[in-house]
């Protein structure tokens, strides 16, 4: 281990973004990075595995709130509601970053390797709430049905807060799609109506 | 353009699949593959860009059946029953082929890099649905919503009936996968439980 540096993670992570801004993504090399945040390459790698793994050093702890508040849901709450529960629980990590969620959706839109790291996080997260649910005594496939369609959710009110030209949190973006996935799955004109096997009480507010 | 070689392209998906199972995936190389098909390495790269693809060479089928399926599905269907009957429209394809997607499956969940490319394609795969819901007037997010819980639905009565030890079809899988994410998203102790926008007709049977 070399000496400490105080917050060399985020001063990586600022410097990869504005060198990927200033000569593109493709043209920035971890060298480059690691010089523009006054360190060293080998202190970049003791941080992150390659040069894609910077865009997306929050992941782990998206993670962690995600399990966390899941596991910690009251035990009444539906396992659509801890999941929801979960995803708001990781608004205020992007709260006062959207310039920086803009530019780095961007760059992950114009690079296929980007994409493909990004569906990777996004479905470790999904197997991670999972694993969660399945922790509060929810069976499969319910488990890994409101752990994908949650994360559906977050990609998609993620996507949109990124574009808002109206500027509504990240928490008001994932609650009107979430209220869009019920309405989408409720209007239906099937002869069998789906009963809902269990239905929590409504808490009071 | 080398000559025509009848059903080339299943002869090399059988040929990689047996040597995936003998000598396993790492170990195989498409020279082999090719060789053990009765045909050149040339014509592997003519149907397939890596050795991942081979196991991916249905998804342009899979991507056409559901962009035709939802584009075609009459007008007073809604969103999600035109993905539903899209996933549906998909099932004959892997009907006898249950223990070659048994067997890929297997190779999937134990190599991240095949991990990956199940996960873009099934990324592309919603992508299209999105476009063809789009294309019947459907607007976001609910386009791309319903398109992502339908991929979930899909990824997860695939698994299941992969696994299934007595057997169901894989319609009856969606069919019972749908209906519980139909149960997981209704069963919410909202205070403000969501309306259905649009409520299509039920159709007569």
């Amino acid at each position: 281990m070399g000496r400490w540096e105080p917050n060399a993670r985020g001063r990586l992570e600022e410097a990869a973004m504005n060198l990927f801004q200033e000569r593109g993504y493709d043209r920035t090399t971890v060298e480059e990075i690691a010089a523009r945040a006054g360190l060293t390459e080998r202190t970049f790698f003791r941080y992150f595995a390659d040069k894609k793994e910077v865009l997306f050093g929050g992941a782990g702890e998206l993670r962690r709130l995600i399990t966390s508040t899941i596991t910690d849901a009251p035990e009444e709450t539906s396992p659509l509601e801890a999941v929801a529960a979960a995803l708001d629980a990781t608004a205020p990590v992007f709260k006062e970053r959207r310039d920086y969620a803009r530019a780095r959706q961007g760059l992950i839109v114009a690079h296929a390797e980007l994409r493909e790291r990004e569906l990777i996080k996004l479905a470790d997260l999904a197997s991670a709430a999972a694993d969660a649910l399945r922790g509060r005594g929810v069976t499969e496939p319910a488990a890994s049905l409101t752990a994908e369609a949650g994360i559906a959710v977050f990609k998609v009110a993620f996507e949109r807060w990124v574009e808002d030209p109206k500027s509504q949190d990240l928490s008001q973006h994932l609650r009107s799609t979430l209220d869009e996935l019920r309405a989408v799955t409720a209007s239906t004109g099937t002869a069998n109506p789906p009963q809902p096997v269990k239905r929590a009480k409504a808490p009071r507010r």
